[in-house]
């Protein structure tokens, strides 16, 4: 059965957004430095539809990664971009743009049910109203023999550790204390609900690959 | 001059300490394990007074931390152990026993001032009241050519990283998800206060050593 994985940057604090996130920035403030080590990477650029790019470690990393991964799960709040539009008119149109950089079948949770869209290069979004195990049940059907990813915001990500429905983590810890009260990657999880097996760590000069399987 | 160092251990999930610290777990709930990896190691048995134990890149590790180290600065309550006997009895004895495994000069952030305690092995307690700074000032007398470390709490961490006067951090990332609201080690800090560069990662199954030089 396909495999649920969460890929996310992370601080060494401990976050995955700085504070004061809003529609322009949906990182928060600080928060696109978590993400500077991927942003040169050939294997980064390419589904976003840029040439180029660095190649190595970091980029063979990243494209084992993406390509592993055959659907993705976010919250509402991650497809829309913060409050944003969204919060006036249901309908209105995520952040992503028309080609966004998922290239395979995206679900959102959310509470407020509306018809799929489908973009460019093969990305849809299906929304989903009956819960995090409904929308994992649709991603690994629609994954096939590939993985699904879990993408954010962190709410979901707990939700789903919470749930004991993660499998493997891959958390790249960026060389930097964010601080300041952004959003933190783990929180609001009970004590020893989850038991970890570290599997891997690949160190470079702009982040630090760990991964673990989750034990239960 | 002497160096800063932080040397601590931390979960996954960021925490140094699990939930309901007391003096008989001064450690917090779950907040043993963090230290799982170092326990059966000859370079923690040793200052510990104990024979025997494992040798190899771990041990190696702590030997040339604990080695690069004369004097230790410490918080209160991590020299008591939690609130203890000291609320009612500020001369009531620390938690560390007649012989500490520290072997050097110890300095305790205190506000309420006390003789100096000598103990066996060479482990002495000076009771600072007038700050962090004249702390680390007199740390770094007693340390001679070595350098200082902050062995915690988190407070008094944070207090050192703010200030900036931390100068390495070696940070043992134990595979744990702690949860529940225990002690995390990076809190209370200022968006963009501190800057990091990463300067050494070292794997081992039972723990991942992340080292960072503090920039600013």
């Amino acid at each position: 059965m396909a495999k649920l994985i969460l890929d996310i940057s992370m601080s060494l604090d401990g976050f995955i957004a700085g504070p004061n996130q809003t529609l322009e920035n949906p990182l928060g403030e600080g928060g696109e430095r978590l993400h500077e080590w991927v942003l040169p990477l050939k294997a980064w650029r390419e589904p976003h539809g840029l040439e180029g790019g660095e190649t190595g470690p970091d980029s063979d990393l990243v494209e084992e990664g993406l390509q592993s991964i055959g659907a993705t799960i976010m919250g509402r709040r991650m497809y829309s971009g913060g409050e944003g539009p969204w919060a006036e008119d249901p309908n209105a149109d995520g952040w992503w743009g028309d080609d966004p950089p998922f290239h395979h079948s995206v679900f959102v949770l959310t509470h407020q049910a509306r018809e799929r869209v489908a973009k460019e290069g093969g990305t849809t979004f299906t929304f989903v109203t009956d819960g995090i195990e409904s929308a994992l049940e649709q991603a690994r059907a629609a994954a096939g023999d590939k993985d699904v990813a879990v993408a954010g915001g962190a709410n979901v990500v707990q939700q789903y550790l919470g749930a004991g429905l993660l499998d493997e983590l891959s958390i790249h810890v960026a060389p930097l204390l964010l601080g300041g009260g952004g959003v933190r990657l783990f929180d609001n999880l009970d004590a020893g609900a989850v038991e970890l097996e570290g599997t891997r760590v690949i160190e470079s000069p702009a982040v630090t690959h760990l991964a673990y399987r989750v034990v239960k």
